[in-house]
């Protein structure tokens, strides 16, 4: 089989933006794993209400029958969310032999012993990467990448929805309800917030998360589990005063006798990173014997974020498929024949903010001849800072951010400067990050 | 073959950890893989030299073929680092159909496209997790976990050292020279320590991101590289006072027409994550189509950090190996049989620092009761705040953070407290993550 086809069970934010990355990079998963991808049917609920212009060419029907009965269907993408019906449905697609990729925490933390077990006997994989964290691969860093270590514990923010209303209360002021109101009206918190905001949603991510930490068996039903609702504007701003921040995360601890499973708010140092994930932004700490802590950090929600970790589910199946084991991940990602070969952009080619830093002697005229030069490349100043040093009474050092401006210009620039009479020594130049861009 | 026999090269600072980890993990490492791992022998450069203590029962050789041209050696750990004899060593190991690990940037960096050409050929793995990052699972992250995005940029701290000195700059006003002296003093940087200030490492780790990132040919050659000798303390004052924070980067960037590879001093504003990892700390900030951006933090050397690398690129290895393509990974991180199943700790059970808020009547004495009832509880208190409310004139909000105590004397302690007749209304308890114990 060269194509791989695909059932999707759901066609609503998830299974568009995964719709959309198979559609946008099928030459790249080409590239990754020798395989196209074929999407052959989804399922959704209502023939008549509008999908996504991404499903415009996806064969849709109302019966799920049409994908678990399809001996054609290799894999079952599983976007529906909630327990029921899916656990039947998944139950099934592993009974005819399908592999399932699955975004669905609920279902995991709740019935994923039975759900494994039943994989087991019938020789497929379940993946679940998308289940826990959005797209940060938390999973795969936990059940792979860190499974030299003993790991003692994870503890996380899980939740955006909480992440969110706690950072506007914070930085707003706002209180809890205002905060709450804001976040549906934004799109983060359901009508209905309670699985969010009650901390049930953390606590299905945390059973996953301890389960493959710690090698156990998925315990939902032990966490210890408290909301965010208790938690006053004046809570916030006292925990301020104190160095904190307050966070809702889900921990897990584990040591010689027992584990620990809790979710609940909790007051962290404010120099702590995880102290500064705001928003609705996610982040995992994990500690392990022999690595120490780690951090992962990223969008623990929206279509693409969760959409790339059911495609990396993809990826990994596909690869397994691929069968020659001993390649399974090519060196750099893509299989040998498929290396691009992009051009080096040389450095006076990139385009960069930067801060320099000049001694001049202090007399009228100076500031006038630099900023000329600067003009004349078309560099354009954002910020100046002109301090005497008093330990150099005879030069003054005068500092400036740029806006972004060509490197070559830059060169340029710089080089008619050092030959300012008025300019002593060299100037020292830093390139300045600006708008996230590099 | 049951049991895996192993060929160490080099026995050094994450020879032993490694060494370390298989021994203190070798239960583990069969649960998740099947397998007994066995450290046939271990290259040393001078058999008189003293060994680390986990190194005691193995078999050591000054004599690399003793290793290379052992047929019953199946997986090469290389740890000697350096690119000669390094590559003949892994070459030859690779035609002698051996898997190799390595945690060797300059290696992989400057020689990696022969050496996955050579392994292409001969149909084994060389696995490097270890070459970047130290602990932080970045090479599995973006090869595996990201594969559903394009990847557009990498920009990362990826050198301990430099880290270190422009972290004692900043914090201690130290200048470069005193700042590298501690560094060496403390053993983290080198007697000559121009291959991590002049940027040669950084751009070694750089050239496998983003060839991995990419898909493109590994490039050492064209990444331009700057060091940190010319950041003087007054640079890092400057920024600090226009809101940034220097850190010395490693950045690939692409978009249609070309691939940027740059390492050197960068502006970062304070807000961002990357600016707050401090001291020895590595980060890596990687930005996909689809995931937006995640962050990966963690310990970037050491020896056990290193080591966790190591081990997991083993355990990975090690599950090809046992076969069965569809359960690679088991799910819960352990094979099915081999699930532990620890007890679960009650929340009342918990040890914790606790944030209390109450409202009181102000009246002499009703601190005197409170404190008497925590103390009767053996909970000591760590800072208190004591704020009039000008809305609520008729009482008085205390805030209290407590040192650790358990859940049980807690909750008592609160029940006790809330029976008090000048105590007004429920009580807020947060838990406190104290000293990086949750």
């Amino acid at each position: 089989m060269d194509t791989v086809n695909i059932g999707l069970l759901g066609l609503g934010t998830v299974g568009g933006g995964t719709l959309q990355l198979l559609k946008r990079h099928a030459d790249a998963i080409e590239r990754r794993t020798g395989r196209r991808v074929q999407v052959r049917r989804a399922l959704v609920r209502d023939l008549a209400k509008p999908r996504p212009a991404e499903a415009a060419d996806v064969a849709v029907t109302t019966d799920p029958d049409e994908i678990l009965d399809d001996p054609a269907i290799h894999i079952v993408v599983e976007l529906v969310g909630g327990c029921e019906p899916t656990r039947a449905w998944v139950l099934r697609a592993i009974a005819a032999g399908k592999h399932v990729i699955t975004a669905n925490k609920a279902l995991i933390a709740q019935h994923g012993n039975e759900i494994f077990a039943a994989a087991d006997q019938h020789g497929v994989i379940v993946a679940f990467e998308a289940a826990v964290g959005g797209g940060i691969p938390i999973i795969k860093a936990i059940r792979e990448a860190l499974a030299g270590n003993r790991i003692e514990s994870v503890a996380g923010i899980v939740n955006g929805t909480t992440n969110y209303i706690l950072t506007e209360m914070r930085d707003r002021g706002l209180g809890f309800s205002e905060a709450l109101a804001q976040a549906q009206a934004l799109g983060y918190a359901e009508a209905d917030p309670s699985f969010d905001i009650d901390g049930i949603d953390a606590a299905h991510k945390l059973a996953i998360l301890a389960a493959i930490a710690f090698g156990t068996p998925l315990a939902f039903a032990g966490v210890a589990t408290e909301g965010i609702g208790a938690i006053s504007a004046e809570d916030i701003g006292y925990a301020e005063a104190l160095g904190y921040s307050i966070k809702h995360l889900a921990i897990a601890r584990r040591d010689e006798e027992a584990v620990e499973l809790r979710v609940h708010p909790t007051l962290i140092p404010q120099r702590q990173l995880l102290a500064r994930v705001d928003g609705v932004m996610n982040a995992i700490l994990v500690h392990g014997d022999a690595v120490g802590e780690t951090l992962f950090y990223g969008a623990g929600a929206g279509a693409l974020p969760t959409a790339s970790a059911v495609v990396a589910d993809l990826v990994d199946v596909l690869r397994l498929l691929s069968a020659d084991p001993d390649h399974r991940v090519p060196y750099l990602g893509v299989r040998p024949g498929a290396i691009a070969d992009l051009p080096l952009r040389p450095l006076e080619a990139i385009h960069s903010a930067y801060y320099l830093r000049l001694s001049v002697e202090d007399h009228p005229g100076v500031m006038a001849d630099i900023t000329r030069i600067l003009a004349d490349h078309e560099i354009s100043i954002e910020a100046m800072l002109q301090r005497p040093d008093p330990t150099r009474p005879d030069t003054m050092p005068i500092i400036l951010l740029t806006h972004r401006a060509w490197e070559r210009a830059m060169n340029q620039a710089l080089d008619a400067m050092s030959r300012l009479a008025s300019v002593r020594g060299p100037i020292t130049r830093i390139r300045v990050q600006t708008n996230g861009t590099w």
